[in-house]
């Protein structure tokens, strides 16, 4: 049965071949799709085919490609194949994406969640053409019932010159009524506050609008989201969970939050998981998600009564994850709201609601400055994605991440951070399986011995201490931050060299 | 006449001296002031001595000190002169009390002016035990008057467990009315929108209010604010401005930014000053200020109409600021708001109304991070101050300087920043004498030759298109933020050997 009930818009059902057509060399191209959810699963095959074709007649085919976020291999994954990409943004975790990133080839904006929209619309990023968007339905009146995940497809569908619709028979009918849609943000200086003071409130639509007017193609499909494989909670991430969770009962019992805490914001992943699964197993009852990402973890909550609702951009699950939800589906309707990114990850909604935000890093220093996205200071893994906005205006904030990499050569935890994404004035709580360094109201001189002490592994605290007191000792009149510049470095020079952060 | 008509609070009027008393070793103590505006003028001065005593007597008196942002000698000056002072929050600008930061005898927090508030309130910082807190007047219903700052004597007030008030009658009677102290804020999860939408919006009262009973004494005082002097532009702030206001006409002609612009922030100091001159001799009128600091330039466009009205937390005037600011003073009521620094740099406010932010800095990095607080990545000047408020949520934001200082051997453009308190995310205009260059929606590579060609110092352009050159050379799959780890914090290194930072 056809889902573009529409009159007007089912006349422009064709074929994605057909429908590619529409997208032009130069042209800036604005995606569906957030953590492998509700991209479009025709179209970037169809686009890749025609830029390979234009590519052998000795013709340059290259797009600007701009998402909600990360999508899948067969979105990211064929366009990079193609060679088809010139600039991207604002979140990536497609291997072959990332390798033409960290080569030169396409130029990458790592550009926080909450702002991407907005500085679309702004008219910070340039002209977008075409919005490629997938959807569930089409209804009789032109509305679109959206599909796995929201992200930006509002701003896209607004501001697109013209529209290529994919609607996948794959997602769930039942989509209806999931989702939010917040259709009162304003260029400035005509904003309006958001009135929004519960995670769970509507402020929205339950449908995408667009312009029939500018709907060039609409394609059906029928094929699945790329899901996440769920991995069960290792040692390493039950003992970093055992932590924020010890953590939260601190701080309930200081008085310093409800016993039902606060909204929580939980990062992609299996660290993650591991967090929301030491809740489930704990007295925490009647929490409530505001947050990103739908993972398998927080569909356990979910059906355990743990987590009494849960708001979000879109969902992250595995394929198992898929099966339960779609078997319970009815069970999550007005327990579950998909929002666009801007709101989910708003900081006017993070810092009013009081959110607790636990996202996962790749380094910190043992000053407190946070690393997120670059390897050894050049090479790019995904992007900030959400953790700014959650983090900046969180009630509390946590980095969860193992004490090392590679198989122990590498710490997480490092004189200087090779790229900061967070700073110091930013990052409050850190945690490995080691144990949590608690940095609020901390100056940098005070958090290094928790942060060694507490989160580093045993084989690199003797060299992290023994940095932090030469540091002290080399320039005694500037010890608010110590450090030895020709060594701050050294331990990602030293990975680069020989693999390992060890010396000798 | 007195000003403490309040027939309660009038019976708590005594000395400096005897009112200290109600200060003891290890208190946290939450004094007012903000830019050397509003601070308390008499207490700090007989703590210092009550202080110098006990360590004449071999006893340890040190407090915890928590201020709106900078005061000034007789305040945090006299304090760390009697080594009084265990730890500091959240900015400092005193040369006295910085020393014993970067010595290491004091602890420093360098938060977010729009976080300290709330984090106190958290419960973050541990017990606030004494607020002391200048006024101009106590009303016969004990309703407070603030004074020329309001910073976070709301959160002080309400949070301290004792209240010294200092009534100081140097301050003109007529601020009545200047204020507006928002008293809408709550702890989450009971938190709700701040309904400003205009900068010169009340949403609070002229008034601050306090629990008489928490009131121990009240001390009438008649000094005047440590008053900034004021430089006239000289010719490389006024190239700075010149930039800026070229580019702003530039995007209004874009269709970017309405015609008036969006509400305008700028930092304190001689190049925001200089930004301010450049836009009173442009074309652009009815502009409106949604800032932290009041500072001269402000108020030369509020006398030739430039600028319609200003929001803000604080003045920042120079001597003849002041005179003039008082023998106009009815001319500016109605046109002058002061609010809590909470509001004045709110995430929810900022983003809301589209803020135009525009601060100095230490150094940015070819890539576009910036560091505004250390010197050779150890050494603190003063702190981030409102700068990641502004700049985070800005619609638009700027970063100011000078490209070289120490007369042209330190460069403020270097191959890595030696801190960074605005990352690569954030940071959208760099702007020099030599130029502006325009981030928005550029990759780090992308960035790297626009920063170079347009704002760093002739002088140090080749070696850094010869660091950017070899640092893409040496590690060819990772050249999205290229770096030579052990040569990207050379510079600073060779400034700390040689005081230059150029080779040979």
């Amino acid at each position: 049965m056809s889902r573009v009930i529409c009159p007007l818009l089912s006349t422009r059902v064709t074929t994605a071949e057909k429908a590619v057509e529409h997208i032009r060399p130069g042209d800036n191209v604005g995606m569906s799709g957030f953590t492998g959810a509700g991209y479009p699963k025709a179209l970037p095959t169809a686009l890749h085919d025609r830029m390979v074709a234009a590519h052998a007649r000795g013709e340059d085919f290259r797009i600007g490609l701009w998402t909600g976020a990360s999508t899948a291999p067969d979105a990211d994954g064929v366009l990079a194949e193609a060679k088809g990409v010139s600039s991207r943004l604002p979140y990536n975790s497609d291997p072959t994406m990332r390798s033409l990133i960290n080569s030169g080839e396409v130029d990458y904006v790592d550009a926080h969640l909450s702002h991407s929209a907005q500085h679309m619309w702004f008219g910070f990023y340039g002209n977008l053409d075409v919005a490629v968007v997938e959807v569930t339905a089409v209804l009789p009146n032109g509305l679109l019932v959206p599909s796995s995940s929201v992200g930006n497809n509002k701003t896209w569908l607004d501001q697109a010159d013209r529209v290529i619709l994919e609607v996948n028979h794959w997602q769930p009918r039942e989509f209806e009524g999931f989702h939010d849609v917040y259709y009162g943000t304003q260029l400035p200086p005509h904003r309006r506050p958001i009135q929004l003071t519960d995670p769970m409130q509507r402020i929205g639509d339950p449908y995408l609008r667009v312009d029939p007017a500018k709907v060039v193609a609409v394609v059906e499909t029928d094929r699945p989201d790329r899901n996440s494989p769920f991995t069960p909670p290792d040692e390493t991430s039950r003992a970093i969970a055992g932590h924020v969770v010890d953590f939260l009962r601190h701080e309930v019992r200081a008085g310093r939050m409800p016993p039902s805490l606060l909204p929580l914001q939980s990062g992609v992943g299996n660290v993650a998981n591991a967090v929301l699964a030491g809740l489930d197993g704990s007295e925490f009852t009647d929490l409530v998600a505001f947050t990103e990402v739908l993972q398998d973890g927080l569909l356990d909550l979910l059906d355990s009564g743990t987590v009494r609702a849960a708001s979000a951009t879109s969902f992250g699950l595995s394929d198992v994850g898929v099966e339960r939800f779609l078997a319970n589906i009815s069970s999550y309707k007005g327990r579950i709201l998909l929002r666009s990114e801007e709101i989910s990850n708003h900081p006017e909604l993070v810092r009013r609601l009081g959110v607790i935000a636990m996202n996962g890093m790749i380094e910190a220093d043992i000053y407190g400055n946070v690393n997120s996205t670059h390897i050894a200071g050049s090479r790019i893994m995904n992007g900030i994605g959400g953790s700014g906005d959650f983090t900046r205006n969180a009630f509390l904030n946590f980095f969860l991440t193992p004490s090392t990499a590679k198989g122990g050569k590498v710490s997480a935890f490092v004189p200087m951070a090779s790229h900061v994404d967070h700073t110091e004035h930013d990052v409050q709580i850190i945690v490995s399986e080691h144990g949590l360094a608690d940095l609020r109201g901390l100056s940098p001189r005070q958090r290094a011995p928790r942060i060694i002490d507490h989160c580093a592994d045993p084989s690199f605290r003797p060299a992290l201490h023994d940095y932090f007191a030469r540091a002290q000792a080399a320039r005694p009149d500037a010890v608010h931050t110590p450090h030895l510049l020709g060594e701050a470095l050294s331990w990602h020079e030293r990975f680069l060299e020989t693999g390992s952060m060890h010396a000798g």
